[in-house]
């Protein structure tokens, strides 16, 4: 198996970053995309925890959401910030490393490593930029499936995801239901609604209007869109949050001052804190990975690339799921998961189904909301168990 | 009385148009603005419709939202559309031009003929831009009584508002409360919550970070952050439609298409209606209101304005009160009206109050939604008994 790690560019600044392990994928046949768009000997980073055991029974395929990455319980090598599901990935933890081998890999598309527009096309010398394939989710599955094989893995004991994520799972179900023992769906939905396509197009479109970003050929000129992503990452911030979470975490509490200032400065504590979410996130997300990724969700819509009934998606299904949902995150709101769990039932699978009362909106799946984390680790458990009984 | 028309420039073409009547308010005496600034002798667009009667007992004022203006019930010169309110007032309609004297001002601040960051410094002959003086809701109803009373009226028979226009309606009741027979309320709120706060950031970030923006001077060079100012409108126009309508009115159609393009093109209806929403908006707004008239809104907080007791703002009112909100309006959801109604009845005010339920979101008072029509009409006829009866 071939494998390296890579230098990669970030931010506006193009500081030099190296990134973890990196598999090239697709290396004797190329992986044909929904694009109708081939894709040859391309690279996918990941990162592994744990030991895969001896029957290659134990391994938990975890599929990150829109802007996160393989550092899922690692230290984040261009933030230095902790691996975003450190709480739950580790040893000892939900998903204990000590039982499992986690694998997480950087989404097609990511720039985290993984293939994208980012990536230098052979024929030009040059990165690919908006010449790179549009993508679907099904496509980032395809390509997770070539490197859960190449990681000796036929069998996943669960797939686990949230937002994004939790669409990545789905399709897992869908497409390789001899290959899951489980999958669990949290804050996710069977299709991408009218307003989160609005909002994805809200981000897009300031990205695009940024000129900056030079029709999508920044990188060639060693320039960046850093406002115009800003802006996108700091409206979809927004929707993570409820607006109980909002009121609760910042109210109308002014930031490092005692009355407002009648001017344009961050007088409101949500105005800096959203300021700061939006230059952070310039400095390890790529302009055009966020337009390729924010596509491929608007794309999803499981239900009509199978034939329009959600139920036959799931068709013969003997996977356990567990889908999850947060009581107020109105991006993925609980009415979302009811339609997969019908399908699911529909079906006579196997599904656990709660919906979390929090008020911490869509994000909560990132925080410490322990009614999640116990009906996860429940989860976890019973499929660990009923694995060891066959 | 002095009054004139002005020609303005719009839009990124600096098209010429000619603006309505204007009135020159504080010739006598400067107004005093919440941030200490003073403003003399400036301009306040206006429309009127209808007459004044002999003793003045029928006049009604109309307060718009943020990108509202005078034109509620007339054609608008910039867009050549109708008014933004012409389904419920003119002759024959529910507020009858007919029976009653409207006045609807251009709010300080804005873009349409009132004095706002567009106009020019007497001082260097160039527009004010940022120097221009950040208002409040407060500055701008101040602004609407010295235009009410240079009309001849000194008790206006009702004061109606939707969202900011709410805003400044509650605003009349509590600085002006011998000289409101009325106050409507539609889809409002008591204050400005983090979330709201955190929408108009990101609006403002988007204008902001545009180069085109020229650090707020864009006039003085012929420039104009079209783009910005777009992507400002897409997202607040996002948050003015419900979850439902959205999906209602656009799903997941294709635009002039049967298949997905695999493309950054606006492959869906909803998205090609957002980018509409945004290049037309920018014909007709100006960018630097467009930041005033935000700040003004999120600087609003009637309770801590007057001690912190909501319902000391309404003390000793003997006007009554109609207060309205959407069930499905999640920008200014009907707990925030409730609030304002608790108050009310705390300090034992006429008031009567509805839930429109509804699936239309916010800008619902916009729409023909026949049970907030006929609330209104009701409301408006009970007010019109009791002054006969006086």
């Amino acid at each position: 198996m071939e494998q390296t790690t890579v230098t990669l560019e970030f931010g506006p600044s193009y500081r030099k970053v190296e990134v973890g392990a990196i598999a090239i994928l697709a290396q004797d046949a190329p992986l044909k995309l929904d694009s109708g768009a081939e894709i040859a000997a391309f690279p996918l980073a990941y990162q592994t925890y744990g030991r895969l055991n001896a029957d290659a029974s134990n391994a938990i395929l975890i599929c990150h959401g829109l802007t996160g990455d393989q550092y899922v319980a690692s230290t984040h090598p261009v933030t230095g910030k902790p691996g975003w599901w450190e709480s739950v990935v580790g040893a000892g933890k939900i998903i204990d490393t000590d039982r499992y081998f986690v694998i997480c890999p950087n989404v097609l598309g990511g720039c985290m490593g993984s293939y994208g527009p980012k990536a230098i096309n052979p024929k030009t010398k040059k990165p690919y930029n908006l010449e790179f394939p549009v993508l679907t989710i099904a496509d980032m599955v395809r390509a997770q499936k070539l490197l859960v094989e190449q990681l000796g893995v036929t069998k996943l004991f669960s797939v686990i995801g949230a937002s994004m994520g939790g669409m990545q799972a789905l399709v897992w179900g869908s497409l390789y239901k001899d290959h899951v023992r489980s999958v669990v769906g949290i804050a996710t939905a069977p299709r991408h609604m009218a307003q989160n396509i609005a909002f994805h197009e809200v981000g897009r479109q300031a990205i695009m209007a940024d000129p900056e970003w030079k029709e999508g050929n920044y990188i060639n000129e060693k320039r960046f869109p850093a406002g115009g992503l800003a802006v996108a990452r700091m409206t979809a911030h927004v929707t993570y949050l409820s607006q109980e979470a909002l009121s609760r975490k910042f109210g109308r509490n002014l930031q490092d001052r005692e009355r407002i200032s009648y001017g344009f400065e961050a007088d409101f504590r949500v105005e800096s804190y959203l300021r700061r979410q939006g230059t952070n996130f310039v400095e390890r997300f790529d302009a055009n990975s966020y337009l390729y990724i924010t596509r491929a969700m608007d794309y999803f819509d499981l239900a009509a690339d199978n034939g329009g009934r959600l139920s036959d998606v799931f068709k013969g299904t003997r996977a356990e799921y567990c889908l999850m949902s947060f009581s107020s995150d109105w991006l993925f709101p609980t009415s979302e998961t009811r339609e997969i769990v019908h399908a699911l039932n529909g079906v006579g699978a196997n599904v656990s189904f709660v919906e979390i009362p929090t008020d911490k909106g869509h994000d909560a799946f990132l925080l410490d909301e322990p009614r999640f984390l116990e009906a996860l680790a429940g989860f976890i458990r019973r499929v660990g168990k009923s694995a060891d009984a066959n």
